[in-house]
């Protein structure tokens, strides 16, 4: 049937007594031998990681797990207390922010990467980086991947990740074009403005070969390993009513105070 | 094909030059002579309404549209803080927390009172109202529909659905069962347990005939509306990135005290 | 407190006995006044609609409700079946794919007309027409809101819609702007590009003063009502199972001949 | 300020040089020590697995990490035909339906097992095994975790879950007993009624002590990771529009027939 020969997937399939996972025995060859992290890198490119790839992208997802009380989060933690029999649903809501604004820097970062290399390949990285740095000044664009709101003068986990990426191999010119356009436009701007944790992973992804439009997933995966670990403290140090409550008077005060008193409602 | 009988759904189909929505010829029989509510009681029932079930039914969808700032309209316009380009997604985080705590009210009252009948109804309304209360008091169970912690001594809602109930032709028997269970329930208990709006929706749900398992349908279609409401002032008059970042700081608090100072991140 | 000047919602509010939406009593001047689609429009625009914005916004909000089995409520089908407990976050799933592919054509074609008024509003509608589509075509984009890939030679809905428009007086500049610009498509192409729905709702946005960013709440709001719809016949003739054991089977056909036979797990 | 005490978080929190989770330095000692499984296990537990948890809980997630086409997965597909933008938006379609038909039975075999256990300790595995057999049959309920519609005459994942909890020394009295409730049901039944993996993963997540109400937890956060998989592959070698397509002129069918052609419409 050749319509069905484009319908098709490869990634799983199982028969009475078998389960086949990316070509794989299920059972034997990953039960027991990935890590969750090396089960991501299955998913993303077909192939189990070696070791080196192993280290370095668990180091990025699990990069990207925790950021503590994040909209997200708190997102999750309120749905959750409308509906706690669907924990999955209040999963969902927290994910479903993960868009442009926050997340989405880790492929803004990969995205110029990529194409700084595409365009000209052969200048030296300080070449290449000026132009960036001009290109996105001209465009009056933020450059993605450096600078920090809090962390300063540097993002704490900017250096750890460029060991890592030196022990495993990773520290290649993608990395090195992040750091040198960081370098340039902190002199061009006279300000700090140091790689942060969403430019070098996205730098990373670039040195594994992701497409750029898959890092949101990365941040996407990782961050439901985190919101499932705020959902079980939300069950047991719960905030979010308080904090509706609290939002709701505080929200509506000058309309409370224009007419008397009041209080809020559900 | 015999299996194909049972891959069917009657709703909606067309042709080139042709649209059918439940059997009627959508451009000329549904749109401009159906209201949103009407639509949605097509949706329901398969059939458009006659003018005392567009009426009441209206009413009841439009009394769950808007409740100020709740926990679903938090989570939405968290959810549009990081995804201001996916406003469905926002959307969705908010409906995702519509579960048992809130507007399962709905579902349990309308359940209640037509379990409440399915066992016997003969009995006069007083003597199935006191089993009902009796039945939840030995279960331990909260009577849903009836009490409101903050809308005392009446839900202001209710008076008015009723009114309208009676107007309709649809003050029937649940509508008076919902309301002899809390006048049953006040006398036993020795306080107010007046009617809420979701009481009153539930029993309304019944007289218009709908599953129980749906009334929660009423209440996610209609708080769609309100929360796109809510989003459209998000992106006027925000509030989302404040809470949040008041929300991190007073949370952390205590872990950055006992070490010296600090501040929030991203 | 300065701060909390910038923290407020005027959306709604309560006290122990009275509901303010929008400034109106909620219980007296809305509930039994307002229909669904009324209501929606106080939420998107803060005042009431008269009878002629509420003959028009109604028949609007209604166009989008009902698709059929689209790629939208075939995911809240199949999100119904593994958590039926959950309907809301069936309704989430399903509003969650209404992006930029199928609703975001009523934002591209408000923004389309709201900008070409906005660039030269004082040219005759021809020769603002012809620039719109040299525009698109200089840009190798497709034009948004005309063309149909079913609908031919038109969308039945469109006729329907500007009828009303011109019974309701909101047959103005855009409504007859994006009909200039299907025309000029038309003659310049040599091929059918007639006004479809999405086409006409923009401009009915427009002609409404609505925030192009908001008109994809339209499509999501109106959407709701019909997935709820689509669930509720899915509970009672269910689909979803068999679709996607079907599904599992044809897509996974090739590996299973390649190694002997076997069937489908979950 | 006392009340304050109770609205705090302890998962993480950070100072312009400092990143903390669950007390630990971020970067130092976390990044590039834990995969991914052992994050995920830190944010279940608030600490560091040892070698045998590592390995025993990142076996546990793993399985549950990729089920090939399921409806989860379709269900994102589906979503990212609509919004290929917005890729968290289809992983939080995919996990909306994670609810009581399929993840719920490792929350329901993790329940069953705590209070098989909760109600008497003390007698032999046998006995209890009878016990909780007659009660789910005294209620006509399935026993959750055992038997499987495709996996016969056993769940492939089973033995080898087994094998590992050995290894590690998680084969304990939760283990024992769902065997033993697995044995009691086939000889009383008369068929095979295997333990099956979501089974044996209930009976571990006993071993490991977690509350049987975040055992859904693990299903959500393993399948966050294999949708990811999904919506790559779709970018790929998309089946979304045409899974859709068929669908609807399949199930549209009938209607058609009965007026003359039609054709498919969005």
């Amino acid at each position: 049937m050749k319509a069905d020969d484009t319908f098709t997937t490869d990634i799983g399939w199982s028969t009475a007594n078998s389960i086949t996972v990316f070509g794989m025995d299920f059972p034997s060859e990953i039960l027991g031998s990935l890590n969750l992290g090396d089960m991501a890198f299955l998913e993303l490119t077909g192939r189990v990681p070696d070791a080196n790839e192993s280290r370095m992208f668990n180091a990025m997802v699990v990069t990207l797990v925790e950021h503590g009380l994040t909209p997200s989060t708190l997102a999750a933690r309120l749905t959750y207390l409308g509906a706690p029999e669907a924990l999955q649903a209040a999963v969902a809501a927290g994910l479903s922010g993960l868009g442009s604004v926050f997340v989405g820097s880790v492929e803004g970062s990969a995205k110029m990467l990529y194409e700084a290399f595409a365009k000209d390949d052969s200048e030296p990285l300080s070449t290449i980086a000026a132009r960036v740095v001009a290109d996105f000044d001209a465009r009056k664009q933020i450059i993605p991947g450096i600078g920090h709101p809090f962390h300063k003068p540097i993002d704490p986990r900017t250096p750890r990740l460029i060991q890592l990426a030196e022990e495993t191999g990773f520290r290649r010119k993608h990395v090195d074009l992040v750091l040198q356009i960081s370098a340039t436009a902190e002199k061009k701007k006279g300000k700090e403005l140091p790689v942060n944790a969403t430019g070098i992973l996205g730098a990373l992804c670039c040195e594994m070969g992701f497409d750029w439009k898959i890092c949101r997933g990365l941040g996407v995966m990782a961050r439901a390993v985190g919101i499932v670990g705020h959902l079980l403290e939300e069950s047991r140090n719960p905030i979010a009513r308080k904090l509706w409550l609290e939002t709701e008077e505080r929200a509506t005060r000058h309309l409370r105070e224009a007419t008397g008193n009041g209080t809020v409602e559900e």
